[in-house]
């Protein structure tokens, strides 16, 4: 898709002030912290950052941009990792952050629904709901930087869809501009509503390239009586399919998270966060961590469920959280896994999905494939099994730094993506399971989409956004 | 938007029947089945009725109607009651019925996902399903004869969409034949795909406006080791509210089904179905139908909150079904409603949702503009609390045969749909809950869809369809 849409001129930026007021825009060296890439692969650009207060400026700014043909980037929290927020060949568009439009607008635990605008960090949001005994279950590691309005945006999945959904399973309504500055208000808190096609579902993981999302009804669930933490291990990263399948079987949707997490992986956590307790005294290759919530009584099923593993020879050994804290060191192994990938230098992180049943297939060939491309390579392979979603970080050979070992060898990083790609589509998976498209992957959905869907993305986009100014680049190229 | 297609000329029409062979049409009088309406408001109309049996020879028959402007009406079960079916003013158009695509391709329990063709009837996927000892949740009254095809199209509720969701919900992926007859492969089982706008949650609930979708991925989830179902007499529908609340709160998501039902309803269902048993020797203003899935020992969790609600006086008996056949029994009271409803004579049959802390002025409010309308009329309150989602069936007054009734009042149909409709919006309600729009409600939709949401559905229908021959008249007009 060709960008299409003009540097600003001088006129159009003093108009562009004009609608955000003196404390509604940044320009120079204020704007660098937007143009940061949480794995530091790209680095953004733009001309002018807005920061509109409500969604009338919002209208006003897209109204704007869509007559003098302006692209916009939209921007949340910054923690994307796939340059969906970062523009690094143009320097034409501005970045439209929600930042000050961070209020929770409304709070109904009768309907069981929380407005917040887009703005809003989801670890506040998950802090409100907390405060009338709800819970809202969008979760991930990025919880207190990233907020709603991009996690919607890019239908972020994380740590709980296996019982929950992603992002979009979590929303009943948007308020949104559309790329001709109408405002959609569509802030429905109800279950049901069927009337017209789903707009909502629409922009939800369009990645700002249809409209702006600037508040979402999102779904508070009841906390369940009893939570159960337990973090396992085991021999091989096949019997955690084998587990999830009999503990689905056993123990129904109160299974709610069901992490796979590499004995290396665990290493390098503890090595870069050396407070965190070790879950076992001896290593191991595999675990799991596990989550459960449901009725009073649910930690003794579980420990008989978990008893009955042990006699199959599922479990090696087991650690169930004796205490809220102790739950916490635990997830934390696995929420300090992308940050100690970062820290000890990941030059690849990979982020597909595969049908269940392929996991333990899709492990090994993606292994393989990589030892094919450099014998050395070291792979924290970790992940959501319930999601069929398994990351895979890899690390150059073991006493070879980072920068040097990419120097040497320039092509490796897309060697190794396009090697987990073609393993990933060749199971029936998908080749970017809950990060979206970005501009990274663009040339990888040319790639794997059909052409029947290319062509009915690429009609959708031209229909409502003809200009292409929202977030030129993202999705479709 | 202008019908725009062609009444098929007699050389077309021996194109199609050559597409589908000897035995894949329908002509003359073999139609007429296609032509009820379930609630008997309209006849439909077609010159053709085509029953494919493969993706390919949709996808056939799509390619050859967009080159020739012929408009296609899809067909499933035929149950749907807002005539998205159903083609009351033109014979122009051909029917396409799924109903030969009727197998279930594949059951993966592993990944919980079934593949079924979009004739299956929902009750055949239940029972594949149970045999695997998993669950498809989605259910409704008419589940003995609609279709998974149909279902989707509709973005059909129904009693679990509490826990569960609505149909769009609980699947995964389509496989769908577009406007201009491309074939979208989009079957995935995963969980967790980002790649692009969801073209499965556009296709949902368009009602084949935007394509036929002929195949689906659906969410099967795991059997909870124990239900229970109770049927409780209340004083007041408000009880209904405050009970679910608390409910909710005590039981968490083991909660899946909350139906309220009137006593003139449970007495309405048991004058035409009078082998049913009677839940309570008394009789009672309100009831409500709970269904509780989980873990065991459920059963008695849910009878100790029970105690507690009696204590608080929120309840004035409660029946616990002590086997299947009791809880099948207790089902059958709500499942036959709307049939009930059917035989006595209902001449309106509401389909609208609230927030759920506005249902209680909702009946108030409804059931007192309907009885400024006519003071006599008889008016059968029940529905989903859970999902805001409460019908009026509305009957004329005592001793008043339905036709007569109608015919001293020619506009008292329309003059009820528009006051439940201007209640429901007033308190910030959907005017379609879970039927649709079809072509009952599409000036319906003009007046209470805003003009950014209608212009955006515009502009997608355009884009998709530029000739409108996907099922011309229905959703947009």
């Amino acid at each position: 898709m060709t960008a299409g849409f003009n540097p600003p001129a001088p006129q159009a930026l003093a108009a562009l002030k004009d609608i955000v007021g003196d404390n509604g825009w940044k320009a120079g060296a204020d704007m660098e912290r937007y143009f940061e890439d949480p794995r530091g692969r790209f680095t953004g650009l733009a001309t002018l950052v807005l920061m509109p207060d409500s969604v009338e400026m919002v209208s006003r700014i897209v109204r704007y941009c869509a007559g003098a043909k302006i692209g916009i980037i939209p921007y949340g929290g910054g923690t994307g990792v796939v340059a969906g927020q970062l523009s690094p060949d143009s320097a034409d568009a501005v970045i439209v952050s929600l930042e000050r439009m961070n209020k929770v607008r409304e709070v109904s635990v009768e309907d069981g629904v929380l407005v917040a605008e887009a703005g809003c960090i989801l670890q506040d949001i998950h802090d409100c709901a907390a405060r009338e005994k709800m819970i809202f279950p969008l979760s991930m590691a990025s919880k207190g930087s990233c907020c709603i309005g991009g996690n919607l945006a890019t239908n972020a999945g994380g740590i709980q869809v296996l019982r929950h959904g992603n992002a979009r399973d979590l929303c009943l309504g948007v308020e949104a501009v559309l790329p001709d500055g109408s405002i959609l208000h569509e802030l429905s808190p109800l279950r049901k509503n069927n009337t017209g096609y789903d707009l909502r579902h629409l922009l939800i993981g369009s990645e700002g390239t249809l409209g702006i999302i600037t508040a979402a009804s999102l779904i508070l669930k009841p906390q369940d009586p009893e939570s159960v933490t337990v973090f396992c291990a085991i021999r091989d990263h096949s019997d955690g399919v084998t587990l999830y399948k009999n503990l689905r079987a056993a123990l129904g949707e109160s299974l709610s998270a069901f992490e796979l997490m590499s004995g290396f992986g665990v290493d390098l956590v503890r090595s870069h966060f050396p407070k965190l307790p070790a879950p076992f005294a001896q290593k191991h290759p595999w675990h799991l961590l596990l989550q459960f919530d449901g009725p009073t009584g649910l930690a003794d099923t579980v420990e008989q469920v978990l008893g009955k593993m042990f006699e199959d020879n599922l479990l090696i050994d087991a650690v169930i959280a004796q205490s809220e804290t102790q739950s916490e060191d635990l997830w934390a192994l696995r929420e300090n896994t992308p940050e100690a990938n970062r820290m000890a230098g990941a030059f690849c992180s990979s982020d597909t999905s595969v049908p269940i049943r392929k996991i333990g297939v899709f492990v090994n060939e993606t292994n393989a494939a990589l030892r094919d491309i450099h014998a050395g390579l070291r792979i924290n392979t970790y992940g959501h099994i319930g999601d069929g979603n398994i990351h895979h970080n890899v690390f150059a050979p073991e006493g070879t730094p980072k920068a040097e070992f990419i120097q040497s060898h320039p092509d490796i990083i897309d060697a190794v993506r396009m090697a987990i790609n073609e393993v990933t589509h060749r199971n029936g998976g998908s080749i970017s399971a809950e990060h979206g498209i970005g501009r990274l992957k663009t040339a990888d959905l040319e790639v794997y989409a059909s052409t029947a869907k290319q062509a009915a993305l690429r009609s959708i986009k031209a229909a409502l956004d003809p200009d292409n100014i929202m977030n030129p680049g993202t999705l479709l190229r």
